[in-house]
């Protein structure tokens, strides 16, 4: 059976939303599947004592610009969010809770999910407004909201964040392929190789 | 007349080693020269509070690994040095020094400096060590010497390094072209594209 590529985002991260749209198609020409795993970068940021890239100084400017030249670059929509960084509880607890029962689902949901952020401006941060774009794909609202609230898939995401974080992941799009880990879009061209020569 | 690329990079930089071991064949491709223009990633850190790569928690041992595959993938010969990272006050002066009067001198030396570091593990920090390479390539050791600490040449350097964070460069190795920025090898597809096809 295929072996699966781990795929590590944040759904605030513009580069993590980039590789999402690509990742799966890139997968499919070698036969791979893909595992998405939302993680909360800030947990992350805390051990590494990282920020976030467009906050720094010298470099936060050329971030901004880089990631609408590699959004044309790439092809894909983008329109830079109002409200950036934002907390991710809500959306990625939104994708555990679906995943449990319904992967092919959760991973569409991921996608309506980025998009509202990345393309249409809307605050996922916001439980009401995942449960809007959640029931655009006919889950319930208030389902959806309950289980934004319920221990268990708070749990469920605080112990991705943590195994994540023993894994070595420290960043967004963040990949484990073999046990090989790759960090950002700019890798796919060495994810190409590795997927269809080997390891090099 | 052909517009140059301006070439920011330290001694020091494993990512800028690689970079400048590829960037003239790629610019020539396009008819672009390099203007190849060493900085300290030291003076730079201080502004944008950035550590180098290999220290942070987490991101060090990535990035390591990610070094040694990326000279293989790149197909580019790397020893990681015993002393790592260092000042390069020396090797950006010499380049200096000797760019004054010839330019390709100037790179010839440049190479020859990254590789007894990044190949042969040469401590080129030291004075000494960066004249002795440079007295390989028929410069005058003691006059070597001497430029290294000579106040002109170190205020060369000293306002090269000014200029490049009035411009805004933060890392190594970093690009302008036309006015664009862009850091990291892993942007040479952007890189290729902006050369063959114009701005996007």
């Amino acid at each position: 059976m295929a072996q699966k590529i781990d795929f590590y985002f944040d759904f605030s991260s513009p580069y993590g939303y980039l590789a999402a749209m690509k990742i799966d198609e890139l997968a499919a020409r070698h036969n791979r599947r893909v595992n998405w795993r939302p993680i909360l970068l800030g947990a992350v940021f805390k051990i590494t004592g990282a920020q976030p890239l467009t906050t720094l100084p010298l470099k936060g400017g050329y971030a901004m610009r880089d990631i609408l030249r590699s959004a044309r670059f790439y092809d894909i929509e983008y329109n830079q969010p109002a409200k950036f960084p934002i907390a991710t509880q809500a959306p990625a607890r939104a994708f555990y809770w679906l995943n449990g029962r319904d992967a092919v689902g959760a991973r569409r949901l991921a996608h309506a999910l980025l998009r509202a952020y990345f393309v249409d401006n809307r605050d996922i941060s916001s439980p009401e407004i995942t449960a809007d774009i959640a029931a655009t794909l006919g889950e319930q609202r208030a389902e959806v909201l309950a289980a934004l609230a319920d221990v268990a898939v708070k749990d469920k995401l605080k112990n991705e964040v943590d195994t994540a974080i023993t894994l070595g992941v420290f960043g967004s799009p963040y990949f484990l392929i073999d046990g090989e880990p790759f960090w950002g879009i700019d890798r796919f061209d060495q994810i190409e190789r590795w997927l269809g020569h080997g390891p090099f």
